[in-house]
């Protein structure tokens, strides 16, 4: 059973790891979001893709959840003590993937086909692609004005409400002209399940569906296609997506959730603790699907993802 | 006492910590040696001048005489995981100084202006620049062909015996149009004592010459200018400069090393173990000044730094 997700990042690395205990590696296409990609330093940093990357190989920090294992900042010591910018943290290790991504990029290969490399370089054997390999920003607008994604997010703590999201180019201020990456749409269209991770619907799924041709082929499905939300008592178990759903949805029930992804999921698995929203998911056209979404462990991680995968009773 | 000085890298720093225990260093102008440059992972790296950088601000490790002390290898240990260039070492810390240095250079800032405030940072009062802001590239023609000098010096391990030196552009095919980089003539015109470290001089010195002006404006000096030997007793303490003086200038006395800087020197400051040389340098019209040259340490440093200052008599 061939299934492609589309996955933020931490949350989504997370739910992945299950994932990949329940399922081949070599049946499973991760799309990845690139709204909060960023260049430091020279670098073309991807944070999600990344934490994907590292949280599947075993090479990520468990504990910080983003990030390498053994990791160490002598790199940006250098850059503090010379006045550069220092306010994204880059560990040494993950400089090395940045280095050897952006030499790639500024060579002319597109992300997607290094990112090929990466995945297989970190032992891999399931297809890590970014949404596209063009270039869409999310920036927030906030009453203390538009910042882009990690501005928003690392730098201002994402203390800032937040208004509106916009899918931008490069330059911040054009309409994005992404398109999406080669293999993109064909994993969506030969999936036999698509499944959407716990990540934050704004600034995690929705840049991956603002991909010109993303959104529309999700829609013309054939097959299921199956959210997990990231709130549990409706409320995130870290980040701002509760807040955001609060502001720019009206409240944080599944229902709110599910709201975001009208007419392009046929279930949506929600915890226990929202069970009471049922009926209103329900009454979306969306099937409920309630269990124990808290990912604490393998096991609790495993039994999300067949959770996931047995959602509309047809495919598993 | 303004003193300018064209260093090269390992021997070039050595004898600057002996200069800077008996000057103050604002009165020390170092011209650096970027023959050896390289573009690496997407970074511009300045071999020489960082070694000056890193061993005169204590930030170098002693032991190995290049790169930072507490060093480590986390974010190349990345890149070899993937596959990417490692036969030239960069630790995280020496990264950090690349990456800083490189975001400054590709938005247009030219060397010897990213390298004032590197100098600060590392809390330096000297100055140091490099001999261009251009591109000037010291490739090393051997029987095994031609190459970029750290790809001989690193990864070929300077085994190849050299046949000849070319300084080029930055394609490594036409001829260098380099011109000194902002304060460079004006340091060498300004000075009351220039001074030549012991380095090799045809790889540290000779790229720093072959900038156009800076030969000419050493020619033209009013002022004594002292070289030190890189040769104790006829070779080189770490090194091919014996090496090439034997194959390019047919032999390995104080006098080959003397008929490198031919109307460019008044003094030449070599080993006791060279005593019987004298009276061949005295021949070329330079002043032999006889001292023990190795630096064993700071005071072994700060006699050779004094022994130059004072060789030709009239400046100290």
């Amino acid at each position: 059973m061939k299934v492609t997700v589309l996955s933020g990042g931490v949350g989504g690395a997370r739910f992945l790891r299950g994932l990949i205990d329940v399922l081949p590696q070599s049946d499973i296409t991760v799309i990845g979001n690139v709204g909060d990609d960023l260049e430091l330093l020279g670098l073309h940093i991807s944070p999600d893709i990344d934490t994907v990357l590292y949280t599947l190989s075993g090479a990520g920090d468990a504990e910080r959840g983003w990030g390498r294992a053994d990791e160490a900042w002598r790199a940006l010591d250098t850059v503090a003590q010379l006045g550069g910018d220092t306010w994204f943290l880059l560990g040494d290790r993950d400089i090395g993937l940045h280095l050897y991504r952006t030499e790639a990029l500024r060579k002319g290969e597109p992300l997607s086909s290094v990112m090929v490399r990466i995945t297989r370089g970190f032992g891999l054997d399931l297809t890590l692609l970014p949404a596209t390999d063009g270039a869409l920003r999310t920036w927030v607008d906030t009453p203390a004005g538009s910042f882009p994604f990690q501005q928003w997010f690392v730098a201002r703590r994402h203390e800032d409400d937040v208004d509106g999201l916009r899918y931008l180019a490069a330059d911040g201020v054009s309409p994005h002209a992404a398109t999406a990456a080669p293999g993109v749409l064909e994993a969506i269209a030969s999936a036999d399940l698509l499944l959407i991770t716990p990540s934050n619907p704004y600034v995690s799924i929705e840049p991956i569906l603002a991909v010109a041709g993303i959104r529309e082929a999700v829609r013309a499905r054939t097959v299921p296609c199956v959210a997990v939300s990231p709130l549990i008592g409706g409320k995130a178990i870290k980040g701002p997506a509760d807040r955001m759903l609060t502001r720019l949805a009206g409240g944080t029930s599944a229902a709110h959730v599910a709201g975001c992804y009208t007419g392009l999921i046929d279930a949506l698995v929600l915890d226990e603790e929202d069970a009471d929203d049922t009926s209103a998911v329900a009454a979306l056209g969306v099937r409920p699907v309630v269990t124990r979404t808290l990912m604490r462990d393998p096991a609790t991680r495993r039994a999300l993802a067949e959770a996931a995968l047995g959602a509309t009773g047809s495919v598993l």
